[in-house]
């Protein structure tokens, strides 16, 4: 049997201290790093080595993990740090173009960088209902996979390192849509005194039945015929119409539909309504 | 045993065809009106009489179902027509003060008013995964519930009659928000030629997942205690940031998650970001 992988913790957020407890639970030589000291405390009390600076963390492990809330500061702790031969997993959310530039930057710097999206909130993580986007440096991925996979079950996306960033922002993108429609919700519902887990109650198996319905709005949308026969898009302009004018009516904010609201309208002046609302995805490319 | 209660459908749509087949599939007396004829051919051969106008179809029923695409047109429609003693349930989409005055205005004339709100699309009527929210003259509703419940589960929010239309433009924010958030997600994926279908694969348990976390958010914004122990505001303002850079990078539209962005942007101008996302509730009252 061969020991187990030593991989160091960037970053001891809400996020990275789940992650470095998943690697400690799994009794893996887990060394952490954060800014503020103190939040390492509960993490050596479970065995972890914390280290003073950065250097020494990436010194210690043969894998890197980093989970700091932005790429800028991913970069600028990196500053200076000895790279060469170490293996980089950035699970910092950012955009494909900043982890395009971090690969080429630490790959130049002789590190072998992947790249990586988080899509589970940290009570979540070691479940197998988080799933982590992965995507560059693909034999590094191979050959830590394991160790990836306990913090959820991992999905290697291919070489270009931009991937798990897109695909994480769109995920993200589409959790922002649900929160946002829930939240208005439970604005709405408010306004006449119904308490916000009274409507959610019945918001999230209606959201989750809808939900169900996107595969198929998906296959309209690549094939690009948009047949409104179960719902045309005149009829969820009406709908639409009724959601502001009764926000407005009722005394709070329509401005997270909007939107949505405004592309439906602008769509119908070119289009006759009775095609299907998926119709509208032309208006956002 | 008594004889099945007679009942008309006005409107033919989408939506009133799959209301008056389940009906008749039930065999139940229906009777059916549409502005265009032609559309009640189909149901004139499933059984159904076909009435030349709204007078005609309302005298013939006991219960008169209305689905037409908005309450003006519901209105007008019923101008000058007789309405004494019967019972009239509009399932036409509009807002609680539309209900409400439509009940006073058509109780005035004689009827007794229902308004119903049907979270279902066309082809999930008659199934249990359907749902109809009623509000208004509760005998009424109580006297008719085993014919309503052929359309789907049917649940009664009390004897206000805007409650229904309240209830039901509050869960289709839910899904709006929903749509767009996958909206986003397809056309940032296919920035880089992912179709459709593969992301919302992807999506769909996502949103699932996600949508499941509702609840919890719910209690929060009914306590009006916004801890950010599992993601904080700074977290999600951050994660917007990236989405909307993406976006532009990526060269789409951003407009559908924008007013996320603003107000969580908003609510970080005044507090500090280690509370939870649901605080941003407090600016859309
Ligand atoms: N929380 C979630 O549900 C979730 C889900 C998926 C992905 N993520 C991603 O995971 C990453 C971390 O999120 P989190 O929830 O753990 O955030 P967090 O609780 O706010 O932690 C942020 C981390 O970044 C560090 N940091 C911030 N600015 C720094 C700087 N200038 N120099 C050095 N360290 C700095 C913080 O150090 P201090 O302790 O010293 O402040 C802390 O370790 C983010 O990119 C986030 O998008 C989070
Ligand atoms: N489709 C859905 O998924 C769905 C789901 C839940 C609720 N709803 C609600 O159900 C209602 C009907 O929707 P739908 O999908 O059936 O719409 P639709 O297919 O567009 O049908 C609209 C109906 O309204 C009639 N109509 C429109 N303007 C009229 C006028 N000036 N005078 C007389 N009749 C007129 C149409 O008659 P013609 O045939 O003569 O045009 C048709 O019967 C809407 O309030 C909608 O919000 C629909």
């Amino acid at each position: 049997m061969t020991n187990p992988t030593s991989v160091a913790v960037l970053g001891l957020g809400n996020m990275g201290t789940a992650l470095a407890a998943a690697f400690l639970t799994a009794g893996h030589p887990t060394t952490v790093w954060n800014r503020t000291a103190s939040k390492a405390e509960p993490l050596a009390a479970q065995g972890a080595a914390v280290a003073a600076t950065v250097a020494e963390a990436i010194a210690a492990a043969e894998v890197t993990v980093i989970c700091l809330s932005v790429y800028d500061t991913v970069l600028a702790r990196l500053d200076g740090v000895d790279l060469h031969g170490k293996a980089i997993v950035n699970l910092t959310n950012g955009t494909p173009r900043q982890a395009r530039e971090a690969s080429a930057a630490l790959t130049a710097r002789g590190a072998s960088y992947v790249d990586g999206g988080i899509m589970a909130i940290p009570e979540m993580i070691g479940q197998p209902s988080a799933l982590l986007f992965y995507s560059g440096a693909t034999e590094t991925f191979q050959a830590h996979r394991e160790l990836l996979d306990l913090l959820g079950p991992a999905r290697f996306l291919g070489a270009d390192p931009g991937l798990a960033s897109l695909y994480d922002l769109a995920l993200l993108s589409g959790m922002y849509g649900t929160f946002a429609g829930a939240f208005h919700a439970i604005a709405l519902a408010g306004t006449e005194g119904v308490p916000a887990v009274e409507i959610t109650e019945l918001v999230v198996p209606w959201v989750t039945a809808m939900a169900a319905v996107l595969p198929s709005m998906a296959a309209e949308i690549d094939k690009g015929e948009f047949l409104g026969e179960e719902s045309s898009l005149q009829v969820n302009k009406d709908g639409l119409d009724n959601i502001l004018t009764a926000s407005w009516q009722q005394g709070i904010s329509a401005d997270l539909l909007a939107p949505f609201h405004t592309l439906i309208a602008r769509k119908l002046a070119t289009t006759d309504g009775s095609v299907s609302v998926n119709s509208i995805m032309e208006l956002l490319k």
